[in-house]
């Protein structure tokens, strides 16, 4: 191996592997020992009654999970009202994220709304300026779709190298929900556009008005006001009683709380347009539109917050991948940095805009190792590296950062981000 | 419409409708009237921020939604600890089943068990007698599979005709969720099946002790040794933190809290294979063994708890549809008792033994309706009417009743549950 190393530039201190107590490696690959408390002792669930069925309307976790939340960074933002919970992505498998878990985000705070006092307001360059409340959106045809919303500003924060000891932070914003909605072009069609109709702007409820522009083909293509994620309705923090669902673009014109789809003919140039959501080049002109996710990965076992819990022997590296162009066609696995890569296992259900779940199985020989994951989506586009990604864009950007991530792993098993040149 | 109706005969009163005030209908087809308040005031969730991020590190669902719970029925079952939590079916869309929602049936009340002492020991007719903790287990392959699991018992206390008044408590043992996990079948190869290896016994840890026994070919076959559900850790009244998954077969096999499998060369006869989960028949014999969970179908909506809400005009009939034996291919839906049949929409992500969401669209012009649904696998299995199941069966069954659901919806939207004939 003759990859050159730089380790993260800031320590962070995970509360849950601090307090965890889960670090401790095992060199026994099955605790077949005689005299194992776990064994020769009655536990007390095999002989007292447990809670009955009263005690839980609706469930939440167990209480040995309780280390498993969203988690923010503090520093990050000036208040906790306009900032980030991170979805504790290496805790989790599958490709579906658990309501309870998804990464928020916001600008003015959770708006809590009344459904009965929700309306949806369609003006501007219509037939007819329409108001429809829950009740009449219910009526349109309805789909059912798996995508996943990534902010735009995900691995922001490792554009200068690499920064956070955690999947959390580097990687997760961003969750995968099934949404139950109706198509926003059918609420378009209703409403009668205008021959002049070229642009949407679309507006959240929430005490930040939040505002975005988006150009008439996309919602006239897989656009959705969803009313539900995962089976149940979305959940305040996700824009309840209804958001809007912009498939593989950038997760802040996904709007939440959605009061108001204005038509005109030109885009709105919003704070959240210009200011914002805008990439920065080392010449300081500023790329004003990038609304899709480009391909993107990352390992999330293990990783720093989830080391390796095991000896030598047989192992298992997962990971999800994601492509706002379509289907993850591929994915590789590295342990040596980048040198040679390994085909990894998709599983599970997972559809075009939707995150993918991989698996890479091998013999862990107890050696040092650099995992990589590089995703490839069915335009045939193949994730870069960080170096790549800034050869093009400099270091000032702080938003669409889908560079390769590395993670250490010590011969004890514990997973630090570094970077690899 | 020469069908003969027959209402349900034990009102069961719903506190989700009765304190819930939802259940007032309305002729308005958009809410476009110029003096509506919702519009002209403005609404807090505008005017004030809201809630920071660290308010909510484990999010819960909306106050608007504190009705959408699961229910017991108090009267069922004589304690809590040996009782049954349905699912609010009416409540939901999509083809998931959001962890907090997934009912819940125990018979010793739910095992609280601490992962760093859970063990999975398997013994019996093998090579090596074993004993699994959580991270040995963790590094088999994992697959990631969405089914649905159904309580033998579901429309059990239907077989003498309609009795419980919404799709919850006639329809609501069931669950739909995608699990990860490790195959089965590649723990019993690791431990080393002797040729004599006809049965395995599954055991619970939880203070029941509940056990089953199971071919060894369904074993070998798509049995799952699950951790997480719906991406995160399995809830405790789901079996955490390792339940047995025996798709498409009925639910009382799943065992939850499971830790021990033994290797045997017959059936064990255990009370839960013997006094119950066997069908009686009207001769007085019973049928031991009926593992298999046949294709079944409810409409969620509108049904008793989830009238309809809006006037004349388009409307959206809704319901999910499974089978134990396959993929669903095909639902019909009937709005005049079975006299005629409509097919009906398969929609959002669903898979072998997995359940489907289905929708049919159309114009609603105040008439009373006999809604009903009709589910088909790839079998070729068609879902019979009650009367067909009561032909061979007679009503001393309480378990695999799968007959074709009728909702009564008079001509205010209201729903009740009946039986046509």
């Amino acid at each position: 191996m003759t990859k050159k190393i730089k380790p993260s530039r800031r320590a962070f201190v995970l509360s849950a592997i601090a307090t965890g107590g889960t670090l401790v490696t095992s060199k026994a690959t099955k605790a077949t020992t005689a005299d194992d408390p776990a064994i020769t002792e009655m536990q007390p669930w095999s002989s007292e009654l447990g809670d009955g069925v009263d005690a839980s309307p609706y469930g939440i976790p167990s209480e040995f999970e309780s280390h498993v939340i969203r988690r923010n960074v503090p520093w990050l933002t000036a208040d906790a009202t306009s900032s980030v919970n991170f979805t504790p992505l290496h805790a989790l498998d599958g490709t579906i994220t658990p309501n309870g878990l998804c990464f928020e985000r916001h600008h003015g705070g959770v708006a809590v709304i009344d459904p009965q006092k929700y309306r949806l307001m369609v003006n501007g360059l219509v037939s007819q300026n329409t108001i429809f409340n829950i009740s009449d959106l219910m009526r349109f045809p309805r789909i059912n779709k798996l995508y996943f919303l990534e902010c735009a500003a995900n691995s922001g924060m490792e554009w200068r190298g690499a920064q956070l000891n955690g999947c959390q932070f580097t990687h997760g914003m961003i969750h995968n929900v099934l949404y139950t909605g109706v198509k926003l072009k059918d609420i378009l069609k209703e409403v009668g556009l205008k021959s002049t109709a070229k642009w949407v702007l679309a507006e959240g409820a929430d005490s930040s008005a939040m505002t975005r522009s988006i150009p008439i083909e996309k919602a006239l293509d897989d656009c959705i006001i969803a009313f539900k994620m995962n089976g149940e309705s979305l959940r305040p923090e996700q824009g309840y009683p209804m958001r809007l669902v912009v498939p593989g673009w950038e997760g802040n014109m996904w709007i939440k709380w959605i009061r108001r789809l204005e038509i005109g003919d030109k885009p709105w140039h919003h704070r959240e347009e210009t200011s914002k959501y805008t990439d920065l080049f080392k010449d300081g002109n500023a790329r004003r539109f990038s609304w899709e996710m480009d391909a993107k990965s990352v390992i999330t076992n293990p990783s720093p917050q989830a080391p390796i819990l095991h000896g030598k022997g047989p192992m298992v590296v997962t990971g999800v991948a994601w492509s706002g162009r379509g289907k993850i066609s591929h994915v590789d696995v590295s342990i040596d940095g980048g040198v040679s890569w390994n085909q990894a296992k998709l599983s599970g259900p997972a559809d075009t805009k939707s995150m993918h779940r991989f698996y890479y199985e091998f013999e862990w020989q107890g050696q040092q190792l650099l995992l990589q994951s590089r995703a490839q989506d069915d335009t045939g586009y193949v994730q870069p590296t960080k170096d790549q990604l800034r050869s093009v864009r400099g270091e000032n950007s702080i938003y669409h950062n889908n560079g390769i991530q590395t993670w250490a792993i010590d011969k004890n098993g514990i997973a630090e981000n570094v970077e690899v040149s």
